[in-house]
């Protein structure tokens, strides 16, 4: 099969890589239906986060078993399912506790901008749909993989609860997502900070109610007149800057809430500051497999579309132009079909 | 009057000092029962926090209301109370979601360790007892100003919930009564990090179960090994040190609570790591007056004793020895009565 691999700064290659099969008896070997370019593989596609070696990329997929190894027993061929960009056992003692990125035994799966799909882990990892979906919703159940399971846990993890106010820092896909979740966990107000129209647009169909444009100390002075002077009750950071980072935790009323799922790059929070901004931060690797049962229930109860942050599509075998298309912002969020 | 006043390093002098009086409406003055030194007093004595000029010194109080300004309604003369180190309005919205010590009108109290203290916003401040207390309740009343609010504070931040594993790093009088703090909140398990054999006593007595004297990547190695190679659900942060609090995050569970007290002296932390540790991190000034309440409430059935911290007690007027002794780790902290 042919599949995506990052080779260095902005070189991804469409290429000859060796078709995934079982290997250990707890495996599933998938046919993706459709997979996608993740905000994330922009950092090593920049490279400001260098790769070593040719490397297979994507972590975003969905599609139908086409093989289980001996010892899977929750998913069958057939099925169409989702899972997380984590591999977990869904078992240990850090997964009971739902935090299944951080499984014992977890896997990064990273190899699902390909046709076929090897997930360690099935049983624990996977969770199949009630049946095969319609071609519309694929979009949406894609998203579950990681962009919308990621934003919801910044939600969670900023503890947005009916009535409070939040803010969001970023208006890529997680930035989105965050402002579609911070609504269904009822969120009274929605503030987005964006500058780009058709993102804008996007957030305020999810239920951003303010769009604020400036940044840094102007952008939390902005935060703290839409919300009293003492600023938002939750902050969802979907970024992953230093700058993005001071400007949640500075748009945070005290005692309030920040969760931040953008990952970390050349990020240090000072101590004092942290201690005095009186805030709660809660973040990391989104534990996807914990939210997954609820997220698919609702897109398959169309309470959310979560796929509309796909704003471009392409066959897999330009996955090159997905990456360029997101690296210079022309697409939020790329689609890929194999 | 004569009071506490740091002049440079190790530089404490009992000197001359105005006698506070009623400035504003909304002042108390309290003649003084019984104040101590604090472990963050031990920053600038040690000129770790430089002063840039001779600094009356003291933050922890409780006594006797001898006058309160015209708009004083909650307090009145001959009343015992206790106050926070930050003086707070109590109405705010900050004050109203229970972060006092962050209140939007919140002044420090910082010239306790004198015979006479103004308190400002004596209302949203002080809270009287139900009686002048016997003098037996005195010390454990007086905790309930700073050390044990804040110890309380670190197991609320830690989300300590019945059932429990605990760990505490510091075996300070916050750290000490970190461990009474947990113990009340139902911690089943409660781990202290501790090298001085009558600190490991008082832990014991206050319900720690297990005493860790390795430090660092071995102290973390040693909780892990406690707690079924996960770490704790909460540790409580009580020193304010980079190997502190780096220890306190490595020493969590992935999803557990790291709630920390020890105002931060050089601390950064790097994002990423935070990321991947996967913890919920809370702390600051603890909102003492949220608390009051009900510590003195317990104070006064007497079910805590958190007065025991108390190992040294000298009339105020040898305060240089009390910082001393407490500088020197001779002492685990210092009762003065003027």
């Amino acid at each position: 099969m042919r599949g995506a691999v990052l080779y260095g700064p902005r070189d991804v290659r469409f290429e000859e890589r060796e078709t995934p099969k079982v290997i250990k008896p707890t495996d599933a070997i998938i046919r993706i239906s459709a997979t996608c370019v993740c905000g994330s593989d922009l950092w090593p596609y920049r490279g400001i986060q260098p790769v070593a070696q040719p490397t297979p990329m994507g972590h975003e997929y969905c599609g139908i078993v086409e093989e289980v190894g001996s010892a899977v027993k929750s998913v069958k061929p057939g099925q169409f399912v989702i899972g997380s960009f984590f591999a977990s056992d869904n078992t240990c003692l850090i997964c009971q506790i739902g935090y299944q990125s951080s499984c014992q035994h977890a896997e990064f799966v990273g190899t699902a901008q390909a046709p076929v799909l090897r997930v360690p882990l099935a049983d624990g990892t996977l969770v199949p749909t009630p049946e095969v979906p319609s071609q519309d919703l694929v979009p949406n159940l894609l998203t579950l993989s990681d962009v919308m399971g990621t934003a919801w846990f910044a939600a969670d993890a900023a503890n947005v609860k009916p009535g409070s106010t939040a803010a969001v820092v970023g208006d890529g896909a997680v930035g989105l997502l965050a402002v579609l979740s911070a609504k269904q966990m009822g969120a009274e107000r929605i503030i987005v900070m964006s500058r780009h129209e058709s993102r804008q647009k996007l957030a305020r169909e999810f239920g951003a109610t303010d769009i604020v444009t400036e940044r840094g100390d102007e952008g939390v002075e902005r935060i703290k007149q839409l919300t009293n002077g003492i600023g938002a009750d939750s902050v969802l950071e979907c970024v992953g800057t230093q700058q993005s980072m001071m400007q949640a935790i500075q748009s945070t009323r005290r005692g309030g809430y920040v969760g931040y799922v953008g990952v970390p790059h050349g990020v240090e929070l000072n101590g004092e500051q942290l201690f005095f901004a009186h805030v709660h931060l809660h973040g990391g690797p989104a534990p996807v497999r914990r939210y997954l049962p609820d997220l698919i229930k609702l897109v398959w109860d169309r309470k959310i579309n979560p796929g509309k942050v796909f704003d471009m599509t392409l066959p897999l075998d330009q996955v090159a132009q997905a990456y360029r298309a997101m690296d210079e912002r022309r697409a939020i969020k790329t689609l890929l079909r194999p």
